[in-house]
């Protein structure tokens, strides 16, 4: 996005796991700051000095350690490339449990280390969980240089505290992540994906219910694309349009993605899915349309991932990652651009556009405002009324891109004071120099 | 077991948090140390005083908070009994995904609460996976009486480090777990189960592979028997047994389990499992009994599940829950049994039988040595010997039991210096005066 610029003039890229080891020890007796960095793909930060620290690159711990097909467990260095460790346990047929870079833009080039590092969320959530469940053990170098080898393959272990849950989305404040031992799902043997209009928001619940119940273990997606977030998409060519036809009338739009174990069982259940929603009395949905090629399931992919680059194509853009509950996110989109309009905000020299689309399965909206130029009124206008928004419905401020250096300020939106406090008391306990990644996450 | 029994005469049943919150300032402050009872079910003597503590007993903070069928996500008191909150769940189609009681006979009242402080493990994880992945806030009164808030129902929140998973798996030695906000997955439409005789174990491996790719995403639970076991429980009468030509031969037995969305779908895959299964060239198994009815499947379960009862009727049994590589489960139950032998302890008046079962899908082995009586010398041969076995493996002394008060001395088994240390420093953190179940998991 452009707002964050590195000051720093030093990286170390260490080999192996003594080298962080030493590094930390070096700069912990010396008081000197560490911001370790993985592919630097993050959206809020958090892989950025704020001063003169030094940079840790990851990038040259690049080995997958060992992989057991039967269970599924990979061990691999933190700075493997995920989209090389996709590559690498595909002809096992496995995939991994998170997902940035197969459809998405971004992330080409993240790291397992700093998607563990970030508790990295993405499309495959909804269908295997957060990483809190799949990570299974990490090797971590504490501030002090000291190795925390907790590598474990096991997928059960209950002795003592799971202090590697710690690091999981500690975003490198408390050490820094060597290696990631994970659990990797079979591969499903058949994809598809739906993309259905909607007459109204109002029937995005009822359908998420019915789709829910109708395919069940076979749904592994469930996203949410509004009107304007739509067009904007087709205005930048991403993906299938769908037909003036199809579209008439629609508020908003849904992607479903099926992946299950056998094609023809798949198509049958999708099939009567949409027998079923476009024959009832009183159709939730305007009209469906069914990938019939994997060109053509790309192209409705397309459709919810070229979102993110028709934004950066049309202006400036404010983004906010939030979790609200699902029944307030058209609320929250409308009352944002209401709340923009009546600052005088909303116009071809400031606000252009706001936005939302999301992952409903996972309660996660992005709101987004894209402006024509960055300005202070706007930024004024947006916080803290956003962050206020959603502690007024206990939401997350940042659901799925962390705190990283940007959001210090709000935590307490989304945060007690009674834990917050415990978090600084947990970040004393293990860097009591405040050598990690100073300035993020905590103030 | 019989082998603990408490020493307290003070039970407090407090009816809200602030209650728990005021018994905790007021211990804290005298130094009077505090055992958190739920159900009371565990099985390492976790929730039983080891000295004079005050007993707090959660059962009185027994309500649901909210359920949002949409969603799935319950939050509830930590005194709910597991079984209600199944029941509770059950005609919105969602299921609880931890289940140790629907099959099992010792956790009729257990309470989700303790559930969530000893990440129970139990026969769902395999599909759902653990607690740390689908708990998604708790209610924790913090040693000095603090109310530590984090009873989110958000599916993503990268706000900060992830507190609530401290307390998961503590088993109650950093607070009090008041309510626990939780996934609750929709109900499977149907499920089927089979049971598989091997002719040796080197096929389970194999076996597990063949039956993860055929079934996929409906695969819910794939449990092993050994052959002892096996006989045990049909001597006590457990379960159905197979005919004398069924068994003949098998070395081992594994008992598989479909949970999906649409009957027909799911026995198709199922059937045509099985087909390939007996007509392969060279056969991993030979023979399978499929469930034709709900009470089969029922007493098909109860082969397995019925396991522990028969232990309990047949001896004294020592219980080891360990989780090993998939590849030594055979191999550490046989050298169990040779060791006792070599050490002339393999006869009718000191140990009867090694056994193995267990979950192989999460590498999770339930080794159960039974002794016509506890004595001191079969004690001494067990241990350290079975811990050194897993730790050679690096394994984990306790997979899903914990640590409680039996196995603080074993730790260093399955965890470094370095991260018991720092379990220390984060329970001195929380609990300075070390009132919270004292003497369990940390020395």
């Amino acid at each position: 996005m452009g707002r964050y610029h590195g000051r720093s003039t030093t990286v170390l890229k260490p080999r192996s796991t003594h080298e962080v080891s030493q590094i930390l020890k070096w700069c912990n007796q010396r008081r000197i700051g560490v911001v370790p960095q993985g592919g630097n793909t993050g959206l809020v930060g958090g892989s950025v000095p704020v001063n003169n620290e030094i940079i840790l690159s990851l990038a040259n711990l690049n080995n997958v350690r060992s992989f057991d097909p039967v269970s599924g467990i990979l061990v691999a260095d933190a700075g493997c490339i995920l989209q090389s460790l996709t590559d690498y346990v595909a002809p096992h047929n496995h995939i991994m449990p998170v997902d940035l870079g197969a459809k998405g833009r971004h992330s080409h080039s993240c790291q397992i280390g700093g998607n563990v590092a970030t508790n990295a969320g993405g499309l495959r959530l909804l269908r295997y969980g957060s990483l809190h469940g799949t990570v299974l053990g990490l090797e971590v170098v504490l501030p002090d240089g000291t190795i925390l080898d907790q590598l474990t393959t096991l997928r059960k272990d209950n002795t003592g505290y799971d202090l590697k849950q710690l690091f999981i989305g500690a975003e490198g404040t408390l050490g820094v992540i060597t290696a990631v031992s994970i659990l990797t799902p079979p591969a499903p043997q058949a994809s598809n994906n739906v993309v259905l209009a909607l007459p109204s928001f109002d029937n995005v619940l009822p359908l998420y219910q019915t789709v829910k119940r109708q395919l069940s273990e076979i749904l592994s997606a469930f996203e949410f694309i509004d009107r304007t977030a739509y067009d904007l998409a087709v205005k930048h060519g991403q993906g299938r349009a769908l037909t003036e036809e199809d579209v008439e009338g629609a508020e908003c739009f849904v992607l479903i993605e099926t992946s299950g174990g056998r094609r023809e069982h798949d198509e049958e259940k999708l099939n009567d899915l949409l027998e079923s929603l476009l024959t009832a009395e009183k159709p939730l949905v305007n009209t469906g349309v069914l990938a019939q090629s994997p060109s053509q399931f790309s192209s409705l992919w397309a459709l919810r991932e070229g979102v993110t680059e028709a934004v950066s194509k049309e202006g400036k853009p404010y983004k906010y990652d939030i979790s609200i509950p699902l029944s307030t996110f058209q609320s929250v989109v409308d009352g944002t651009r209401e709340h923009l309009r009546s600052k005088g905000l909303l116009h071809d020299k400031a606000v252009k556009y706001v936005i939302g689309y999301g992952h409903v399965g996972d309660g996660n909206l992005h709101l987004n405002i894209i402006a024509d130029s960055y300005l202070p009124e706007i930024e004024a206008a947006l916080e803290p009324y956003i962050y206020e928004v959603v502690a007024s419905h206990r939401g997350s401020i940042s659901a799925e891109h962390g705190i990283g250096a940007m959001k210090t300020h709000a935590l307490h939106y989304s945060k007690s004071p009674v834990a917050i406090e415990l978090m600084k008391k947990i970040k004393h306990v293990l860097d009591p120099n405040g050598i990690m990644n100073p300035g993020k996450v905590l103030e």
